[in-house]
């Protein structure tokens, strides 16, 4: 008995990074959490999916099909629902988006996870901003895909940067193993950071630059996860002056651009903006991206539940969806209005703080030499002041051509109610000028 | 361009080799399916479902929950009232089906798939029943694991063989690459086979006498997900004895025997006694197989949709599902009772005819020499009658040991009605008479 009964795979996949920050929390009942990316309890819409899964359910015809099996690749009227709704935030554009590519997952996570193995053998690289989503990590860690960090600014990635990683790769013949760049591109985990359509489209650009060096497609991973979660009003404004402005638009996707039907995967979410209890996500994959993940998913479930996919279906349908979701960006937009403003207030001047048009997070830089890491005085100080929050050193992917930057912190406005974000940014706040 | 872009997994992932068969369906609308696995749309509960969902969603207290995001290994009533539930079949037994041993997951499958991940590299080998689940050879297909074929017996495998191809791979080197034995232990998929509680022990004392030379432990993967779709009345008498016969007991599980805790790994489903479309599963899993196996599951999808865990924990704890699992085991009783009364008046006499105590399918053997396999004169005069079976010789593993046999058949009465029973099961008798 002296081998290891798992798999590489089995012996590489580590503790959740996040598991013991939720542990700690767990522990402290006192403790507010501005850590989790939950989204807020009291906008989960309960009546709106109450009253749809009794029509679903009021007669055998729809609800026979709601509790039976269905399709691997998602139910046909959802899919088709889902490339309609993706047109309508893309403004009309309806190239990309027909509904024969569209595949519907459990979550985008699910989604994400099968491309990676549809795309990657143990070894293969994938660029990543830096930072990143940290359980997008945790997938390349455990799969033993390399990732390679590529700098991010506050309108998307830094592009000489991108060539520079490019070249680099290419001279020490790593190219060949690199498959995809992975992009959050609305209000993006952690930063809050949205990609420009130019950056996505320069970007798309410098990838085919390099394809013929590669010897085979480099993919742009568009995860649009937050993108519906943009605020109706500027949170750059004062409150009072911030409801007055109308909505802004989300730039379109990369699958609106030249070229993209064959090179982006974009995958998307009705999770965060509806409800991650009835999780159901999608995607829109170029060939032979789409046959190969739709063969993974028949061997990982055979298709999403039906029951989820039909109140999702039928809460697209009957607009319920689109007022649901333009309820939870008021609510998101006003939560965080009152983070920044307790932040104003709280912070010492010296954190810089990147905010968001969108999305659930704040990301504060303390001055260099300051540590936020998990280790560090700072989250001990502020564990032992009852709050939380997530060390931006977790969000770095393993890089040898660079120090992980550990000055850096994700506040979420997500789940916590507005007293507690106020009374959250306080402590933190009362911490951070202890050391700094 | 000249490299694949897909990982060697994604080259290796197959068509789906019912997927066609399903295609076949499509195309001809007179078509009786007497090969899909899919439950009985009659006995979905449709009704129990709506009143249970209108009662957790009737108040934010336990509605906001069911829509939020949950624990990775599943929610802690769910995991206790399935631990619960496990003892009651087992007739109390409690030793092994502790609720912090069990894993949530979006259905059985996904546990299998996740399962094999933890497990099994490259070129690493399951044994499996000569036949066995057809997906679940895809699964191995796909990830580059091999099956070696151990022969089956109408109440479970034949034990000598088992032994034989133990030692066949200790001798060749191979037996450390040996990390289960999955077996369908009730109403199997495809032939309708259970295992013996002496069977399982046999086999589980047999892996255990391998462990040392294989230098790690050799798992017992025990797929139960046609368990509770056992009859009420016994199939081998006519219908009006039948319906006087009191409910037979299944045997217990592996879990039951001495030394399984730690051996045995247990998958099960609220699917098919319940709702495929409120796809649910769960298993039972030994460390360090548990802790890995709820990481890799939270890089799938952080845990399963907690509203269907909450709409199964709700039935559970009511005692609907209780009464709703009677009813589908009277109906497929029922069912099964009609299939053979038709099999017995239209199929030559010279086709062996295994039947079961539950479950969803008859296995039926033609005479050696006449091939039943999807190329066959059989299969496609089956096609051309309108009458759909799933060819035995896909639930064969590739395994050099031996030939695959072709002359076999999966008929199943899970989704027909018994009109379409009846006729069905006349067109392939009136097919099977022209070549035999």
């Amino acid at each position: 008995m002296k081998q290891n009964v798992l798999s590489k795979l089995g012996q590489r996949t580590a503790v959740p990074p996040i598991s013991w920050l939720m542990h700690a929390a767990l522990s402290r009942p006192k403790l507010i959490s501005l850590a989790a990316g939950f989204t807020d309890n009291s906008t989960l819409p309960v009546e709106i999916s109450r009253k749809l899964l009794n029509e679903i359910l009021r007669s055998p015809k729809t609800g026979q099909p709601a509790l039976q099996y269905g399709i691997t690749a998602g139910e046909n009227n959802l899919r088709a629902l889902t490339a309609k709704h993706l047109q309508k935030l893309d403004g009309g554009h309806d190239l990309a988006h027909s509904p024969e590519r569209v595949l519907i997952t459990g979550g985008s996570q699910q989604l994400l996870y099968m491309t990676l193995e549809a795309l990657c053998d143990e070894g293969d690289i994938i660029l990543v901003e830096d930072p990143t989503y940290f359980v997008f990590l945790s997938i390349l860690q455990s799969r033993g895909i390399k990732a390679r960090g590529v700098k991010l600014e506050r309108d998307g990635i830094d592009l000489a940067h991108l060539e520079k990683v490019l070249e680099r790769l290419k001279k020490s013949g790593e190219l060949r193993r690199v498959k995809a760049l992975y992009l959050i591109t609305y209000f993006q985990n952690p930063t809050g950071a949205t990609t420009s359509l130019a950056k996505k489209s320069a970007a798309l650009n410098l990838l085919k630059k390099f394809e013929r060096a590669a010897g085979h497609p480099i993919y742009l991973l568009e995860d649009a996860a937050y993108r519906e979660l943009s605020f109706p009003g500027r949170a750059d404004l004062p409150v009072s002056r911030a409801e007055q402005q109308i909505r802004p638009t989300t730039p379109p996707t990369a699958l609106t651009l030249p070229g993209a039907r064959d090179r982006v995967i974009y995958t998307g979410t009705y999770s965060k903006p509806y409800a991650p209890g009835a999780r159901v996500g999608f995607g829109i994959l170029p060939e032979p991206l789409f046959t190969t993940v739709q063969r993974i998913k028949g061997n990982h479930d055979f298709g999403t539940a039906n029951l989820l996919q039909q109140l999702l279906a039928r809460a697209l349908e009957t607009g319920l969806y689109d007022k649901h979701v333009a309820k939870v960006q008021k609510n998101y937009a006003r939560k965080a209005r009152v983070m920044k403003s307790a932040l104003a207030e709280n912070f010492p001047p010296s954190v810089e703080i990147w905010e968001s048009g969108g999305g659930l997070y704040f990301w504060a830089r303390l001055p260099k030499g300051i540590s936020a890491g998990v280790k560090s005085k700072v989250f001990q100080s502020a564990l032992k002041a009852d709050v939380l929050y997530v060390p931006g050193e977790l969000c770095y992917a393993d890089d040898p051509s660079r120090a992980k930057p550990d000055n850096e912190l994700r506040i979420s406005f997500g789940s916590a109610n507005e007293e507690n974000i106020r009374k959250g940014i306080a402590r933190l706040g009362k911490v951070l000028k202890k050391f700094i």
